[in-house]
């Protein structure tokens, strides 16, 4: 059993996250450990925090990874930010929106929800009137790339509407932040969360959270301890300001990929990686459809780093998705909650996110679904996306680490 | 700056945790990723809790790592354990065992505390007195290694006072697994926590816990939804148990670290890991004292893992270790709390347990302590850790990431 572990095997990673990630990162993750008080570890912190507020577009300076993954910085938005009986208003379309909901009843909140069916936005009708329906919000949160469906969220009305009501407005950028544009300061985000793992490209265990100066003052105006020790950002900060008192062992080596991985987005640039992001989901698309799919969201409301394809008629979800990775090494993702056996997700996150792994991903699928019931013009899928990047710029060609594979 | 982060200074660790890690360690922490419902990572999993159950000495089906530092585990503990208006009885004798009455505090208990001096360990006189002030204590819960303060906390007569009491009998295991004896079953422990950053020589970001049948027992009686959704072990247990139910995306890399960790201390074997701790921690003391200084902690109580020195009078405490970690890359711990300027922390876990880190160390030391105001007698340190080594079998010699230099 011991020898059949490592090495691994290498999988071609397209589904919800993880996605690849670059060399560079997995050899931050073998660097020799350093004290997590140590000056050498410092300087990496303050260099962490400058370029996650490039990343966030903010000027916020709590800027900081929470140190367990983005669920973790979920909890610790909302705890931090709500003391019991607050009002928190959700907006709920698939399983992140749910999971606030349960987050949030459990520290205590009158939650109202703001809902839509899974796989649509949010409206703004739904959403001011679940604000309406409260007497004094003390936050609006809405999920940006709902992970679970495959659907983007627009912002900046429901931020209006938030701060018309006296509320914060808190987004959960889990999937978003690195694959498309997050602007916190610019949408008027009070406070974000996100994760290591979707198109930062890193392994998973941290969450970069960022808090406004309005959060600030809400954490700074709290009656009651935070619920959660771990998550107490009021003691958090402390250590990753310039007091540096202890709180608990930072998880050196996740940071050091962080970091790593934060510096490849640099050298890559924001604009340039969010054009790639779009760039093969378009071609993506142009190949599933070409193949006789169907997206699963509308067009407009589309994740560009995680597409929602319907299961085909009579099609075996399971059985595609095995061959997948027996075959072909390539994980995607299935339905979650409502839509289970009835989408595929197909994640181009990050380093995953290449025209390389969208024809390697079409020709698969070419390849297996006549056999699993779906007939399927031979070729027109993966000529489909080469449309696609023939018609555009091509991007750099990034992302060394797919095992592409014909199979 | 970003030129200065890596590759990271090599330091010799030997402060209260993150201790060295094995290049195996490092390596498997540079493996590509797999999905977190891949059956690669799945097999890694069950692989992972069969060896956690061996180091833990226990058969408890509920021995899984927590995706966040030892707090983490500490927290899962208690807000699992305790529900509002619970009495939980907690000896307090340093920074960990107060952390632990700030957690259970926050999860609504009514604590008891059982008292002691930093640097001795909590007596079984304060422990029945505490219990006997509750009506019908849910929770008995000890630090069996304080990092804090270097004091090993006896336990088998706690247990029983705590069963007595009908009380569940929880225990920090952070810094003493894989260093010394931790039998969860012999002892009767019914709940524990550990971290991978000390004696198991993993990085710093997972938290090995294990539930015993009258903790489960208590975690399904409970009336209320556990706080915490990101600890809530209710949910956990079915991702790591057969129903592989996603919770939160687990941390693949760390996980990848904690198995091949497991690994290397399964084949070192248990007794023989203790053992060497022990004689490194012998070979320390003496050496500690032939140079004159004192430990901080009688003997009988000392932590072989964790070693607490006194600083000697006039010598400036921040001044010796700046200078360890300058000259000779060494880091050591400081005090924390009463003991700040007052101790120095040396740790002697899992790699960094080795007879050539003592030797380097006393060498610093001896160069070092005249120069800021202690004499000391020449070669006196190394001198007497020799004649320790020399007066019993060398244990094998392992523990190759030790940063050695005589300065």
């Amino acid at each position: 059993m011991a020898h059949d572990v490592f090495p691994p095997p290498r999988r071609l990673l397209l589904g919800p996250g993880p996605s690849n990630v670059h060399p560079r990162v997995l050899a931050a993750m073998a660097q020799p450990l350093v004290g997590h008080l140590d000056p050498a570890f410092i300087a990496l912190m303050e260099e962490t925090k400058r370029l996650l507020r490039q990343l966030f577009q903010t000027t916020n300076e709590l800027t900081i990874p929470i140190s367990g993954t983005g669920s973790a910085g979920l909890e610790a938005c909302i705890v931090n930010l709500v003391e019991p009986d607050d009002e928190v208003v959700i907006g709920v379309n698939g399983v992140f929106g749910t999971r606030l909901v349960d987050v949030a009843t459990r520290a205590g909140a009158i939650v109202l929800k703001a809902e839509a069916p899974w796989g649509e936005a949010v409206s703004g009708e739904a959403l001011a009137a679940a604000i309406a329906r409260a007497r004094r919000p003390k936050l609006v949160v809405l999920v940006h790339a709902e992970t679970s469906t495959g659907v983007w969220q627009p912002l900046e009305d429901a931020s209006r509407l938030a701060h018309q009501a006296g509320a914060l407005f808190v987004v959960d950028c889990v999937t978003s932040l690195a694959g498309c544009p997050v602007e916190i300061d610019r949408v008027g985000i009070d406070a974000a969360y996100s994760g290591t793992q979707k198109c930062l490209s890193c392994p998973p265990g941290l969450s970069p959270v960022t808090f406004g100066p309005r959060a600030v003052a809400a954490l700074r105006a709290r009656t009651r301890t935070v619920q959660s020790w771990y998550l107490d950002l009021t003691m958090i900060e402390k250590y990753w300001g310039e007091e540096r008192v202890y709180h608990h062992t930072a998880p050196i080596s996740m940071n050091y990929a962080l970091y790593e991985g934060l510096r490849l987005v640099m050298e890559e640039g924001l604009e340039a990686r969010f054009r790639r992001h779009r760039l093969n989901h378009e071609a993506l698309v142009a190949g599933l459809e070409a193949l006789g799919l169907t997206m699963a969201v509308a067009p407009g409301r589309r994740l560009w780093m995680l597409n929602s394809v319907r299961v085909p008629q009579d099609v075996d979800d399971l059985a595609v998705r095995r061959a997948l990775l027996v075959e072909d090494q390539i994980e995607i993702g299935g339905g979650l909650g409502p839509l289970k056996g009835k989408i595929w997700r197909i994640g181009l996150m990050g380093e995953s996110s290449t025209a390389a792994n969208v024809t390697t991903l079409l020709g698969a699928l070419e390849r297996l679904l006549p056999r699993h019931g779906m007939s399927v013009p031979s070729g027109a899928g993966v000529a489909a996306a080469r449309r696609v990047y023939a018609a555009q710029e091509l991007p750099t060609q990034r992302g060394t680490t797919a095992a592409a594979s014909e199979g």
